[in-house]
């Protein structure tokens, strides 16, 4: 496997750069540009992860891959830093044995970004070595070879893209912007920042699944292709199919419905969620992905409320338990207090929120929806009065929900819905909803539904339909609130929105 | 809760059945149809689950929520039988202390699939009740509302739907054709068969995560709305996009790939995958979910692929382990051989099965793809000689791959790519990728691909790639396969094809 040096891949644009050796490198075969691997050989050889280098390995022949992080050139020396995901270590190439002048000055000349195998003794570290993961064992390196050669200008530099805001402000050090850090998602996705983000993400995929198959419930495969647009049509992307048109599906509601009348009493779906919406906001995508959850209940819909919550309140403490050292990395680069929640979960209804908007010098009507400030105030309002970043608001105005709401069944003007907020931001919409046909067709003709479009949804509820309510909740939304950062393109790995579609 | 008899909720159509309950009729607060169930109260009372109703709950009186399954009357009897999902018990309302002839009479006439609260004594059975999956009890009955009441004419019978279909031409009893089942999905999907198939396919995405989050895997999410047709724009969905326009994901192949370049080394994602072929077969779906995994490896793609195979393998066994009822309940109707695997999972060469078929006959070029009726055979053949029904093969010749699969090293007619096989269908395709930029754009160029269109592909991997592979799973397939059913629209919930986009 070891390649010769100087066996390169016909890079051209290299040669310049990654020198040949002379004849009379006494090191020749210990460094250089390896062929493309593609499956040529199955060597013996273990590759040992950067994380694993501790202490424990001293004095160890390892052979490790990793990006070189950073090169710094140092006389007859050259200090390499060699990344992998989170973690790094510091590479000490030397002249001496085993590396020649010329294989000092070739490790030099590697382009950052650049992935290599390294063959070193793991040595302990006189001092701790700042800016590495790995800070009290070296590598000094006896061979190394390219991988994978990175192109020698990187359209943004990682030890920017970390750097967090303020401290750039203040020394005038550089940071990335968002666009560029989007253009360039491959590069920006491998910052400790971002690799610490999705892990989370992954995380919050994980418990809620986790938390709803012990619960007894069933995972669903809801379509994306739909023929008719649920709610009346507005926001909605249209496809072309075969000779014929057809939507994308703005949630996956109907077809849970149509489960719960099929019986399967509980379930669920994670899957993407597309809106036709001009909205250009930090909390807004035309695609999105979707945690679902539609429950039949057997008397009231706080059964449902109180199980959602409680998976709420379980990713929570998952994310806490699995997830500190991720939840630490962002933080260093985007500093928040740490996400509060009570057990079980404060429910307010909405005539007291609006009293306490009121209370707050807040101007409005009883049947009137929050704006975004005036969720933002409620939320800090709840925060003060009750110290949690969770709560739900219930009873919302039965005027501001869909047609397809289940009423109050004591004041006609509210509703049996209800939100679920974090730090003051929506991240969770969701109502009993009504299985009578009848009812459901009186309520769509009061909104003006055309009957037609939606005959398909309410015969579903004509051969006994078990009352149900559910929710949806935002992935991206529940990431960004968790950690506390500030745009939701942070916590989408390729965001759309009306303005971005690529990469 | 218990609602006064005759307190209906207006149906004004159902007025002339559901019997009014005379002046003298003691039982008149026993029976009737409930209110709509809108959240009015939050009663104590307990609904017990009839799976749990067994000789231990003898002379117990508990409260049921059911579906009404069967009903007939008999003199001054009437036998229900109660269902929900996959289990159902008898229950007896008999004219005595608790039931009237009136009370009687309305429980015979309640629609079948209406959902009914009923209070009644767990009764031990005197001989095994045939039909029920609660053989040796069943319920007398002291109390029955409608909860949901289910219109009289069913579009379809469920015991039809179970039915197997050589019973059916047999005796001439019905059973149900696909289009009806899909027309009326709602009601197919509570038969005992379904509710197994689509319960075992929530399983097996289960196990396909828990799989890989324990080889260390993240999940990931990729966008479905993209700027360029990935495969030079044959098969693609166009989507209207504000006032441009845009695409539907053929695969999450390049976003996987994104992330391997961005070092999450080792990624998974399940969710909807868009062909716009109008292709009219068992097998072919216009959407369908995928199970993709994409994977960074250290010297040899056959690393990815023992990864994959023994993913599908951990599938296998967990579905035998968990899933043995719902297995049983679908050969019921649809019997078969289990599911045969080795382990390790059986690798053959290509070039070995092309010798394999021509040995049974077949005429075929050693760089010609395999016909859907020779992958049959050949997975015939395969079980003949290896006993399984699992199998990879390995080293397709390169003509008929996509440009991105990276060539053999020895032999440039043949690439590093495999398909994976259930029962001689194809589940899985896969390959080791080229992951350098200049190889990539001299394979692009050789299959007449518009660079200008993936150039944000190539782009991908010019800062630092390293070689990985990947694969992409058919979940309806593999749950087709696994129970040995004939059609992927029985386990895809809600089927999209050229022709149906409904419901």
């Amino acid at each position: 496997m070891p390649s010769a040096a100087g066996r390169g891949q016909g890079k051209d644009k290299d040669k310049d750069k990654q020198e040949q050796p002379a004849a009379d490198d006494y090191a020749k075969e210990r460094y250089g540009v390896s062929p493309m691997i593609q499956s040529q050989e199955k060597p013996d050889r273990v590759l040992v992860r950067i994380k694993d280098l501790t202490q424990e390995k001293a004095d160890e022949v390892v052979w490790v891959r990793g990006r070189v992080h950073t090169s710094r050139a140092k006389g007859k020396q050259c200090f390499l830093v060699l990344r992998q995901q989170q973690f790094n270590i510091q590479a000490l190439v030397a002249v001496g044995q085993h590396a020649s002048k010329q294989m000092v000055k070739f490790a030099a000349n590697i382009n950052k970004e650049s992935i290599v195998d390294v063959e070193g003794v793991v040595r302990k570290a006189h001092q701790k070595i700042g800016g590495c993961t790995q800070q009290d064992v070296e590598l000094h390196v006896q061979r190394i070879y390219v991988i994978s050669l990175a192109e020698p200008r990187l359209p943004l530099q990682l030890d920017d893209a970390v750097r967090p805001e303020v401290e750039g402000e203040e020394d005038g050090r550089a940071t990335v912007n968002q666009d560029t850090r989007l253009d360039n998602r491959v590069i920006d996705l491998r910052t400790s920042t971002s690799q610490a983000v999705f892990c989370l993400q992954s995380g919050i995929c994980q418990l809620f699944r986790e938390t709803l198959i012990r619960k007894g419930f069933v995972e669903i495969q809801t379509p994306k292709i739909i023929s008719a647009a649920s709610e009346g049509g507005a926001n909605v992307f249209t496809v072309s199919y075969f000779k014929s048109s057809a939507y994308l599906a703005q949630s996956p509601q109907l077809y849970k419905q149509m489960c719960i009348c099929a019986d399967f009493d509980k379930v669920f779906c994670v899957g993407p969620v597309f809106r036709a919406e001009d909205s250009n906001t930090h909390r807004h995508l035309t695609e999105f992905v979707g945690l679902d959850i539609e429950m039949a209940f057997n008397y009231h819909y706080h059964e449902v409320v109180e199980e959602i919550a409680d998976t709420l309140v379980q990713i929570f403490k998952g994310l806490q338990e699995r997830f500190q050292t991720e939840i630490q990395t962002v933080n260093k680069q985007f500093p928040c207090e740490p996400f509060k929640f009570l057990e079980p979960t404060l429910r307010l209804e909405y005539r007291e929120a609006v009293a306490m908007l009121r209370e707050a010098g807040v101007e409005m009507g009883d049947e009137e929806d929050l704006s975004t400030p005036n969720e933002k105030l409620l939320g800090r309002l709840v925060k003060e009065k009750y110290d949690t970043d969770f709560y739900i608001l219930d009873k919302y105005p039965l005027a501001v929900r869909p047609f397809y709401t289940m009423p109050d069944p004591v004041n006609p003007k509210n509703s049996n819905s209800y939100d679920m907020f974090m730090r003051g931001e929506e991240i969770l919409s969701g109502a009993q909803r009504i299985h009578d046909p009848q009812l459901l067709t009186e309520r769509a003709k009061h909104h003006g539904i055309d009957l037609e479009k939606i005959k398909a949804y309410i015969d579903s509820f004509r051969f006994g339909a078990p009352p149900h309510a559910g929710g949806g909740i935002g992935l991206e939304r529940v990431t960004m609130l968790y950690l506390g950062l500030h745009n939701v393109r942070q916590t989408s790995m390729f965001p759309r929105d009306p303005k971005r579609l690529t990469p």
